[in-house]
């Protein structure tokens, strides 16, 4: 089928760039050395890929992920990235992993160990505050709280903590407060113990040279605003759309028929090739022509640049596959939403 | 069931303040001179409240929203306030409301009427800018519009135009500048004819006196964007979400298990109740508490105020009624997506 054949709004995977982005990241970071970040493209099928190029371990954002992961048999190792006090998730987890797979969780909290032992989840990382104020405990609580999950009978397998306050740091002080980050965490993990030193994303993925695995997920598709971080990871993630208004000439605009329903603006306005928006309502996006390019005619077909890759594959139900303007596969978004479903 | 029993993230609608605001806005605009917007709560079941309130007549924003309305027999009066030319979507909207409703559809352009009558959609109405950059053809071009549709057999019932610019206008010159607006679909009107001028919405309900039936759907719900609109509709939508993470003390904070997938933030950040919000992520809002406020524990539920009410909707599977914390039903968001599938 051609691209111009789907019906719009659509999202795109140029296969081209995705398999460019999965082999760069690879090179660097083989095997269980990535632990690929599932909440970024939510698709079992985008997943078994990344199998199939050596990753076995995956981290997830949701219980629900990490549910789907298990149903489509996708990885052997899967660590719950998050912290979660919600009995029948865990329980259903921990009785879904005894079959299939290893399942960890990250605990930050008394609370937060308490329920993992409950569940029957076997094993956790304790979740490290490595500078950004959200999930993970102050670093000299770790030792404390994993000597606490032992006691309760977990299994701890070391510690995680994420930079996300540097993803995007400038580059000339960009390694040193990496370190200064994974310092707080290697500190931790001196006293809680285990083999996992779990951290990272796209963002520092040649910075952060002290963890024992790189969690990261944006890489795969990409989105502008990662492109301004001069990484090595093409644009592999578009939205079609479709012309439906044109109000051509001086000051003129154009409609398409994407808007705040199909792609995330909160990292700023998605673009599409050729010009810049103008703003984003519910179902349209309003923009005009860079200087000098051409006017489309209503019902021509535009490509836009997602600016955060993660909510925006959560906008869609599906991610079409394409090598130019052939459409090769469809991949469901599978994992979206918090219920979990039987497949 | 009590609220503290759902698992989170959850949509609540408080029964009480949803009963007022479709009761206030009926008292005022009552039975057809009142529109309802789907677009805004996506939801059949919600819809069918509405119908019990007086009303029939709908708008929406995609072909799928009008098939599912179809499908789910609510309204006799469907319009498309937007425009399409995708062919099998206007195709399949004929085909359907034949046996169902009537179906109207928004045009703006040669293309779109030529759409509309290759698809075999009836009637139309001619869509026209009054001042905000997005769909809607120049007042100018309005009457020959009309006659090309005419022309091509479709039945022109008269002209629609969303002020969407002056939603959020301040008072003292709001009147006035609404009125502006409105002479433009007026003067429109006089070379289109038929008997409808469709427009308005929730935030100029009560300024734009020109239009035969106000576009609403945000006053149903509400947000607090709206909220600062000097509005006498009431907050009846809520995100609940578990506490997952406290940091507590002098520079602290709490992380709740609502992000970026649950709540968007376009119009600025959603806020807990006794809270104030720091940053959102993709699975986390961080924030602390009001001055004084009390910090909860792990496990804690906490009612969160959506910023923009339709694409937080358009984030859930479904919208928990509550009166204070017992959930009386639960409505199906059965409307988004923009792929059609048969009930």
């Amino acid at each position: 089928m051609d691209v111009s054949e789907l019906p719009t709004p659509a999202l795109l995977v140029d296969a081209a760039a995705f398999a460019h982005n999965v082999a760069t990241m690879s090179q660097r970071w083989p095997g269980r050395s990535l632990r690929p970040h599932v909440k970024a493209f939510k698709s079992t099928a985008m997943a078994h890929e990344l199998v199939a190029a050596g990753h076995r371990s995956f981290c997830a954002a949701t219980p629900r992920e990490i549910m789907g992961m298990l149903d489509a048999g996708v990885g052997d190792d899967l660590l719950l990235a998050n912290e979660s006090v919600d009995a029948e998730r865990l329980g259903a987890i921990a009785r879904a992993a005894r079959e299939q797979a290893r399942v960890t969780v990250a605990v930050d909290s008394d609370a937060t160990v308490q329920a993992a032992a409950r569940a029957g989840v076997g094993s956790v990382l304790v979740d490290v505050c490595v500078g950004m104020p959200r999930c993970g405990c102050d670093p000299a609580d770790a030792g404390r709280l994993a000597a606490v999950a032992r006691r309760v009978g977990l299994e701890v397998r070391g510690v995680m903590g994420y930079e996300g306050h540097l993803m995007m740091a400038e580059d000339a002080t960009k390694a040193e407060q990496v370190e200064q980050a994974m310092a707080l965490l290697l500190a931790a993990h001196d006293e809680v113990g285990g083999d996992i030193v779990s951290g990272g994303g796209t963002g520092t993925w040649a910075t952060n040279t002290w963890v024992t695995e790189l969690q990261a997920g944006s890489y795969v598709l990409m989105d502008c605003d990662y492109a301004k971080a001069d990484l090595p990871f093409r644009q592999a993630l578009f939205v079609l759309a479709t012309v439906v208004s044109v109000h051509e000439g001086d000051g003129g605009w154009i409609v398409i028929d994407a808007g705040l329903k199909a792609l995330s603006v909160e990292h700023g306005d998605p673009q599409p090739i050729g010009g810049r928006t103008w703003f984003v309502s519910d179902e349209h996006l309003t923009w005009s022509p860079l200087t000098g390019g051409a006017w489309p005619r209503v019902g021509d077909k535009v490509r836009v640049v997602p600016s955060h890759v993660d909510p925006t594959v959560n906008l869609h139900e599906a991610l079409q596959v394409v090598r130019h303007d052939e459409v090769l596969d469809t991949w469901p978004v599978d994992l979206r939403g918090w219920w979990h479903r039987a497949a």
